[in-house]
């Protein structure tokens, strides 16, 4: 019974109740879209984005102003096999750069009028305090996958809530959407484990070049995930998110719940997002009703990913960095949704005159 | 000679000086982007548009932040054939939403922070003044060209001449960007009859539903631009315009030249639109580089003009309204790409710890 209203618990995590869309509501929101000020359909997209939010929001009208991208950091055991051409050391400075506001997803966030705040779930490092760092590690980095569980079943769950219980507070303190993205080095790899068991699909069709690989280095990594995948059969999603990490896909997913809770969307960015939303759809099936699917990333398995959701994303630029940078340029679009329901006239005002 | 830098005369109209842009500072450019904080290429068409407006500006800093959407209104003497299953007079009515601030288009502007400017181009009623409103009416709507020609050689050079000096207008006050869009019921007529001598294409090809037809309909839209192609062999850019029309769109040419003059970028939005950049390439083939193609409309014929311009649109949303709503939900990409240039640390720099 996922969809009923009392508190689930899936392996060991107890999630908050999330209420799948009312959908005896659709027609009508469906009827006045169609009656706005414009032909029937000629919005494509952004009209069925509309209906989303639409449903999201009901009974009161939608909004997409006040937006704050959640950007989660984790390093990756992984890396020790070799699997991405940047040392860990690149998560923590990535993180200082985000904090410096100097990366892309604080250029896209200042473009897009969002705020950004970065969490910390599993940096290898200890990072000093910073008014937009939000200290919420669970451990230093996940252990190597390839060789042993990313992390224990407790530390997942530790994450998860964490990440759920983060969304909720921006939620409740007057947030309107929220944007997932995140930076860890070697998260690709645990990505495509994860996608692999819960799509679930071949693990060759699931693994891609990340930050960009040699075919050297597309070996390397392909080598140690075959490792890793022979190392346990399990498929559940607590058992597969705790066997392979990562922490912050963890985290990303309790966000996406934690948003779907209160009933707010959740803007998801590329591959490895789109992992975590699938875990937490996994997780709590009635969370998809509040995912809003960014872009099409170019990395190699995203399609799959997107496909097991049922998700067809709004952009399709050949992103494929990471940080919630796709996210943030869907944000407009979520905003022009909103907009389309609770500011243009109808139709019949325009004719009548009444405008 | 039309990449010199003297005025230029096609046909009768003089046109601003348009300087392509400079190519030899594309590698430098090329290599600052790869040199950012990311994995080269891993913001794909983004960076490919910061490539774009860094040429665009240099060698100052590009920026996307004032943006203006010009609305050029226009009435077709072509609805007297049916074209249409909306009677012109939605036209004014349209007009009158806009400056009411309740049109798709004001809903999208107040989501990504745009201005909006409606231009009487030639709307075939008068319309009372309004702050937001551009007097420049050319003629009380075209004539209809399935029997006469659509407009004077003069006309058609007065509405050129006013769109180019409105973007100049803007551009001189600070607007960094200018979108371009349209409201004209029978527009996607006369641009399919443009298309069609200036692709050139098979007519057919280039004749779609618009703002949605019957079946019947369409067959009355074809039988109309079959007679309206029938009597005139045109091709030079200027005939063309003033044979088929119509007022809105030789006024956004104008002000794609006009903002081209002024190097700056002009975002180009749907099909109509995109007939207009057209008319303005085949004017002044230098105000190519000056072009940004929001998104792929559903209009048949869309993806030919497109083509002529070897365009590749941002957006792929299924959208089909006009108005400038697709130009507009290209901005933000705009904005982001800008700050890629301007706001985003270097790998070095973040590698080095100087951030």
């Amino acid at each position: 019974m996922p969809f009923s209203l009392s508190s689930h618990s899936t392996s060991s995590w107890s999630y908050p109740p999330v209420v799948p869309l009312d959908r005896s509501q659709q027609a009508k929101l469906r009827g006045c879209i169609d009656g706005k000020a414009k032909p029937p359909g000629s919005l494509g997209q952004i009209e069925r984005l509309a209906e989303q939010l639409g449903l999201i929001w009901q009974p009161s009208s939608p909004r997409a102003e006040s937006a704050v991208l959640l950007v989660f950091a984790g390093d990756h055991g992984l890396t020790q096999e070799g699997v991405s051409q940047y040392p860990s050391a690149v998560t923590v400075a990535m993180v200082k750069t985000f904090l410096a506001g100097r990366a892309s997803a604080n250029a896209f966030a200042a473009a897009t009028g969002a705020r950004i705040r970065v969490i910390d779930a599993g940096v290898a490092a200890d990072l000093p305090p910073h008014p937009n760092l939000v200290a919420a590690k669970v451990r230093h980095g996940t252990a190597n996958a390839a060789r042993e569980p990313a992390m224990t079943h407790d530390e997942a769950v530790t994450a998860l809530t964490r990440g759920c219980e983060l969304a909720g507070a921006e939620i409740d303190a007057g947030t309107d959407v929220i944007a997932i993205g995140e930076m860890g080095i070697g998260n690709t790899a645990s990505a495509a484990l994860l996608a692999h068991r819960l799509v679930p699909a071949p693990l060759d069709a699931c693994i891609g070049v990340g930050a960009g690989q040699s075919d050297e280095g597309l070996t390397r990594k392909r080598a140690a995930l075959i490792r890793a995948a022979a190392r346990s059969d399990v498929t559940a999603p607590l058992d597969v998110l705790a066997e392979f990490g990562g922490l912050e896909i963890a985290m990303m997913a309790g966000a996406v719940i934690g948003a779907a809770g209160r009933r707010r969307s959740v803007i998801v960015d590329g591959f490895i997002s789109s992992v975590a939303a699938l875990v937490a759809i996994r997780l709590c099936p009635a969370a998809r009703d509040y995912c809003v699917f960014a872009h099409r990333s170019a990395e190699r398995g995203h399609g799959l990913v997107l496909e097991a959701m049922q998700a067809s994303p709004l952009l399709d630029l050949g992103l494929r960095l990471g940080e919630g940078t796709g996210a943030l340029l869907a944000l407009p679009l979520l905003r022009a949704a909103a907009r389309l329901l609770t500011d243009v006239a109808s139709l019949d005002d325009v004719l009548s005159g009444a405008i």
